[in-house]
């Protein structure tokens, strides 16, 4: 492989149109970048030899395939699914079959994605709170003698005033019994791990000691439980860098995929203790994995931080879940305390300490808080709206000043559930789309350009958006019976579009969209949409006044933001003022690990948001029902929508003169 | 036996001498408190027959042998040893064999005894300030609903605030995991046990959660660990009586008498582990034996509060004792964490919090400071010298300002150790003693009226005093070898002075004080006088300066004031300024279980005892040097003493005299 320079410049002709991409995407999805559509019926690894394009200018890797000639290879044809960009390129799009004639780079509206934000450590050292929770203290202690007899411990104490301005320290029991030995083992030579106190006015905890001086070992731990999947990474305290990353399935799925599914099993006999041992050893996988990536010793690390919603973190600490899933949803606490991790069967050490992110409510956990700590919200001046899709969507909304939330039950449609070909994200799953306005032929793009074997989330939204935006599908989500194209036709259930013919898929059916489907992508975005509706409403707000919006979670991270204009899933806000946080929970925990006074800053995020529960709300029916269109009943809301599906009615019919 | 009144007058003949006793006492201890000497060279039981009085009114129980024929019975003869004051009696005092005749009813000089100093818990309740540590407090909490969905343990924090006014609570992990279902069991009926902390700017911490009302079961454990006693006390937190009270030997004792010999042990393998299992059997023992005794329940015990010596602590909590007994001297910690009371083998429940009292260094322990409260040393105004005599002496003096404490080791002879005949104080210890000024026939009086067998540290300290008082003995312990009495005689190891002759004594062999064991004791009563000395010189004080004397421990409670100023043990200080404190250690650890505000006084009492180390101070040695005569070098230091030697001499002739 040719050595990647940071960015490439790549350039589409005839049109000429440009886009500057990382060096290792498919030159496919430059192309969708740029609003250029390419026929690309399989979705990749060249099964449907559609996307052809030539390498004018600049080497690409791959791209070459059975469905091109030695010659054509020669000549510097390539499949644009596989054929990755490595530097400056110039590629020429083919008139294939199928393709509109005038779409041959034309300009088709561009589309957004949200601008990463990533967690600024060095924002923290400037500020002055760069001071760990759980920090290493190398002491000296003068040796006892006539003129200075203090006993061990008051004498270690003593040193921590003087030397480093540490007062109000608890030993322990535990450690009291170590401490005349580790003292002398290397003549008053020691380090202390001390915990300190989120109240400034409680007292910090020695940890541990260790003879001789370990204070550059000092490693923390941050985990985000999640309900599928659980990711961690091993902190160093000392320089807050991420030293590993790694996630493993959340062992409870084997249980249920869903948090309810798995409170009911928490319920029964020993379920609780079943529960809390699954997600332990997705922890522990995780723990041994990073501690042996980076070769750290299970002892070095001071603590561990954890955010997870709140039935995963009563799971986790073995706490009842019952009376989450049940009226008036009370949790047994949204404050916890912090507990010995061996305690919860973590394989660390005796004295590294358990930290849970603190929750809001049943349905507004710990990770929501970390995730508002973790995007920079709890911070911000600008009125932000913050979401997190899943089958439950998290809302939160106000700045530093206020926080109001609520969760709304969105359905599994997000997360691939209830849709025929729905799936998870994974290898073969169409996350991307385009469709040929006028041959509605589709240029499907999946994950790792594999044949296509189904539609994620973020897949299904664009489909739709698209589907939409060139009048295959209508306002309700009806298919309009009159095009002529054979991918649209009358199925088991109803009305379909032909995604994927079997031959060109990775699996031995059509891979079709639904009726139903978008009926229950409807439902699931009106769900959405509702909520952040009626939310604004309770604090008196409306759309227009929202400066700024955070997506976190898997989803956030893949969702084209025209796209979810177009359905009404969002509401319209200039894509510029959009950001997107990725594992924000994860991040809120690694700024937990390195600062206290971000701890600090938890407890009065937490204290600041306010819940509302929008299932009481009355204006929650109606605002829902009222969102049970594309975009909405009220047009006038999305007017950018309604402007691009215009733009491309008129592309189609422009083509369609031209050809 | 006839109703005892609450006190009863005896009077004797034919001197008309009156003394006012509780019933239950021997007639010879009534007419040793009333000065007056009655010959009883066996120490009890009747053996000798030496000590027969005509009881003229009143009626006495017992006092009855074969000494006595059945016409003397009849006529109201008894033994005086045996004979128990029951009611206001009229005694004829005999004229025996060996008694100096003028010496019935010649009025002697008195003797005193400390006033017993007992803990009022009614001031507690006045000062407002019997707000036990660990409090139960009954909750009826609001049942979440629509309008009131707080998380269990928020409701929980925030009705103990609204109905308790109680603040910043920690609730443990242990107690989440059962919250939720201790909440519903009684319809949100619930008691909380919660543990204040000394320093009020820390933490409560909830203990424990009952379903329903239980706050009228809260009891607490009192406990003195002594090097050979171990005492404790059941305590109604809510009444703050003790309920139950009880001893057992310290299970130590079989590796060893002292303090010293058991630290040996602990720096073995397992060493220290057994030191602590084997204390911990005999504060077990007497736990199970208080519950069983009153019926309560092992889990209403909510805290235990203990008080020992530094080493003696060291080796319960399982400290390494290595330094204490190493110069500098250097304990692993004067202050003790809270330590869950299981965690410490103890039979409670596993709420239950094991509280420690502080200590000040490796010699003045928990013991101590724990005194220093009961006996109210720390808030009286007087400047006071507080002393506990054992085989280390320990000594406080200061008042409600300030405090200086030291130790000094006496050596054993206090405890009967390195003395001929000593013994601990048990049944057939001579603990009393008179001495015929002209026939030097002595009265011994011993525990529990049984024959002597030995001698104890109160017995020694008045048979030493009497020897000397009567010119048996020479300032520097010398027996006066002219003095016409087959008692005194040279032995095996000197001169020796017969207080039983074997046919009398409860052993085979006469029992004996030699010049050996006077030069022991006045060795170990010169450490103890040169320490008073040594730590009021380093706080610039002089005898004369001394407001108030507590004696603690429980040699201080049967020691004879008089007997201990003409030896020159204690300095010459009015009889009515002494208090006697019983178990201080004890009373300190009841006062610390029913007021938290004590707890912070303990602290505060602690932190101002400032220890000194008098084997240090140059001037230690001479003063020791100077104490090692009776009185003293300088007899001006106690001119009583000397006064009652004179008295002596003086009765003594005019005894001669007129027989």
């Amino acid at each position: 492989m040719t050595g990647l320079s940071n960015s490439c410049r790549v350039t589409f002709l005839p049109s000429g149109r440009q886009v500057t991409v990382e060096p290792g995407i498919p030159v496919i999805r430059a192309a969708r970048q740029a609003g250029l559509h390419i026929n690309a019926s399989c979705g990749g690894n060249g099964v449907c030899g559609k996307c052809r394009v030539l390498i004018k200018e600049g080497v690409v890797d791959g791209g070459i395939s059975d469905k091109l000639s030695l010659e054509d290879v020669r000549k510097g044809f390539r499949q644009a699914c596989t054929a990755i960009v490595t530097e400056d390129t110039v590629v020429q799009l083919e008139k294939t079959a199928g393709l509109a004639a005038g779409q041959l780079g034309t300009e088709v509206p561009e589309r957004h994605r949200a601008a990463m934000h990533i967690f600024d450590i060095d924002e923290l050292q400037e500020e002055g709170i760069f001071i760990p929770p759980v920090e290493k203290f190398f002491l000296e202690l003068p040796r006892p003698d006539f003129n200075d007899r203090q006993a061990d411990a008051g004498r270690l104490l003593r040193a921590m005033d003087e030397q480093y301005d540490e007062r109000h320290i608890h030993i322990s029991h535990f450690l009291l019994k170590r401490l005349r030995r580790v003292l002398r083992d290397n003549d008053f030579r020691v380090t202390a791990t001390l915990a300190r106190p989120v109240n400034r006015r409680f007292r910090s905890r020695l940890l541990n000691l260790q003879t001789g001086n370990w204070t550059d070992r000092n490693y923390g731990i941050a985990i985000d439980i999640g309900t599928t999947t659980v990711y961690g990474q091993i902190i160093d305290k000392q320089t807050g860098d991420i030293l590993a990353e790694g996630g493993d399935y959340n062992h409870q799925i084997s249980y249920g995929e869903d948090v309810i599914s798995r409170m009911i099993i928490a319920e029964k006999p020993e379920g609780l203790q079943k529960m809390h041992d699954l997600v332990t050893r997705s922890i522990n996988n995780i723990i041994d994995s990073l501690l042996e990536q980076k070769r750290v010793d299970r002892d070095e690390i001071t603590s561990i931080t954890l955010a997870g919603n709140t039935a995963m973190t009563h799971l986790f600490l073995e706490l009842e879940p019952h009376n989450i899933r049940r009226s008036p949803y009370v949790p047994v606490s949204t404050m916890f305390p912090p507990v010995r991790s061996t305690d919860l069967g973590l394989h660390l050490g005796g004295h590294c300490m358990a930290l849970l992110y603190p929750a809001v409510s049943s349905y507004v956990g710990g990770d929501i808080v970390a995730g508002v700590m973790g995007s920079g919200m709890y911070r911000t001046e600008k009125l932000t709206l913050f979401i997190d899709i899943g089958t439950n969507a998290e809302i939160v909304i106000g700045n530093r000043e206020w926080l109001a939330c609520a969760a709304c039950s969105a359905g599994p449609a997000f997360e691939g559930g209830g849709i025929l070909h729905g799936m998870r994200a994974g290898a073969g799953a169409i996350e991307d789309f385009g469709l040929d306005p006028v041959t509605l032929e589709p240029m499907n793009i999946t994950i790792g350009a594999r044949p296509a074997v189904g539609i994620c989330g973020s897949g299904l939204l664009i489909i739709v958006a698209t589907l939409y935006e060139c009048g295959v599908i209508d306002q309700r989500g009806r298919f309009n019976r009159d095009l002529s194209t054979e991918r649209i036709r009358k199925g088991r259930s109803g009305y379909e579009f032909v995604l994927v013919w079997s031959e060109e898929a990775g699996i031995e059916r059509d891979i079709v969209l639904t009726e139903v489907d978008i009926d229950n992508f409807i439902r699931a975005k009106g769900a959405i949409y509702a909520g952040i509706t009626t939310l604004l409403g309770e604090v008196g707000l409306n759309v227009t006044d929202i400066e700024q919006v955070i997506l976190a979670g898997a989803f956030g991270s893949y969702i084209d933001l025209d796209s979810a204009m177009t359905v009404g899933l969002l509401p319209e806000v200039s894509p510029d003022r959009f950001l997107y946080v990725g594992n924000g929970s994860l991040m809120g925990c690694r700024m937990s690990e390195l600062s206290n006074h971000i701890r600090r800053d938890v407890v009065k995020t937490m204290q600041k948001m306010t819940s509302f529960e929008l299932s009481e709300e009355p204006s929650y029916k109606d605002r829902y029902v009222a969102s049970l269109f594309l975009p909405h009943t009220n047009a006038t809301l999305f007017p950018l929508a309604i402007e691009r599906r215009q733009t491309m009615e008129r592309l189609a019919k422009a083509a369609k003169t031209s050809s």
